[in-house]
């Protein structure tokens, strides 16, 4: 017997809690960003293609890109819903949006979008998405409903970045996969701006790519570069002999 | 007409998020610190002396003491909830309690207790909490609930604590009242024990006092003392001409 599909798009609650909430009383751009990631793992998870069903075959999502717009940001003690919903799916990849609203009045905080490979945890290559659960993923593709905002593009950096911090990583950066967590990428780079920086700018387009892994006690350093009004890159590089690239982002912030 | 009282102990849900968990996909404990002190929050806003109703007359709650003692950690994607209730009061401080359980099996993963004082927003300086809706708090103490495990002790330090690590703070480490978030000390303190010591110990008892505040852009020093079997303490002071002390804690691990 075939089992009966749920609904395409998911819809999970949650808070903006007043310790997760930065000087400003709005919630920190990385709690959200993880409340996302929460948001993805639950709806995959309910429709069988999610890390729980995934560990059994060896297989994990890795996520590749992510972007956050937001025209405004929850404050403290409001409620928020995440909307996430499968946009497409190739063989290696899958892209899945977000829109992130008021559950009572429905307004709308922002949106945000994804890239997800699937990846074999024991060779750590790509593996065939369609292999899983005979191409469950395939039945679950929401093309209608709009995210208004851009696609994640290249980012783009010149040979002018700066590097304007070096970081130590701990055993709380890490995750269950022993990488250090993407949320705290976005932590490190939001924290190169300062309390005055934030009086003055609202952070509205983050976008990140998430190139190679880096693990605990890997020294980081970050390369700043500023490419338009209120715009900066930012280029994360191991700080060893390979200098390989880790995570490159672009921000645009907008004057508050 | 006299409004009616809500129970004395509060329960609140929470779920150990997959990407608030460590490498062995336990909860990190600084997650479920901040899961406590949210409890703290909503019990007492929903009993009319919270923060919310605090700001209006300039005064605040400012935590002194934590004490986190867990047999057990949640794992990822298990639900746990936190009771709390207020276990003492005196005119300027007051105790609450903790207790983190199972809400499927009532199994109990641990317990927590913690000290607040109340200040002038203004003056900073010491407020009389028996003037606080008309010492409405005192109606809610609760001494008949267990709580067993040691109240927070007097952490000793000697002379002897090795200066183990400087770090700079960050726009993410401020609170809405613009001093260093008090579970952002837990992880710097957590953070000086690497993968390989969780690997083989497990944190029974985290014990931290909150002596000074420290602002964003203060840079702090960690002094870190064996004091025991799997027993450390550790300083923070501003690393400034002050040396001012701001944190001293205690950490109890077992072997796993």
């Amino acid at each position: 017997m075939k089992k009966e599909l749920l609904p395409k798009v998911g819809r999970y609650a949650f808070m903006a809690e007043p310790f997760r909430c930065d000087f400003s009383n709005h919630l920190f751009v990385g709690h959200l960003g993880n409340s996302m990631l929460n948001a993805a793992d639950f709806h995959s998870n309910d429709r069988d293609y999610g890390m729980s069903y995934l560990n059994k075959i060896h297989r994990t999502w890795v996520l590749s890109r992510l972007v956050i717009e937001m025209e405004e940001m929850p404050v403290a003690y409001e409620k928020f819903d995440i909307e996430t919903w499968v946009e497409g799916v190739m063989r290696f990849f899958t892209s899945r949006n977000f829109a992130v609203k008021s559950p009572d009045d429905g307004k709308v905080y922002g949106y945000g979008r994804s890239v997800w490979a699937l990846i074999d945890t024991e060779t750590r290559q790509p593996a065939d998405i369609f292999e899983v659960q005979g191409g469950l993923i395939s039945e679950y593709v929401e093309t209608d409903k709009p995210c208004p905002i851009d696609k994640p593009g290249r980012v783009k950096m010149g040979k002018d970045a700066a590097l304007v911090r070096t970081i130590d990583t701990y055993y709380n950066d890490v995750d269950v996969n022993g990488h250090i967590n993407s949320v705290k990428y976005i932590e490190h780079v939001l924290d190169l701006f300062d309390l005055d920086w934030y009086r003055q700018h609202r952070l509205k387009r983050f976008e990140v790519a998430y190139v190679a892994e880096a693990h605990q006690g890997d020294r980081l350093s970050l390369w700043k570069e500023q490419t338009g009004v209120d715009e900066y890159c930012v280029r994360i590089t191991r700080d060893d002999d390979t200098k390989q690239e880790i995570v490159r982002c672009l921000m645009k912030f907008v004057k508050d």
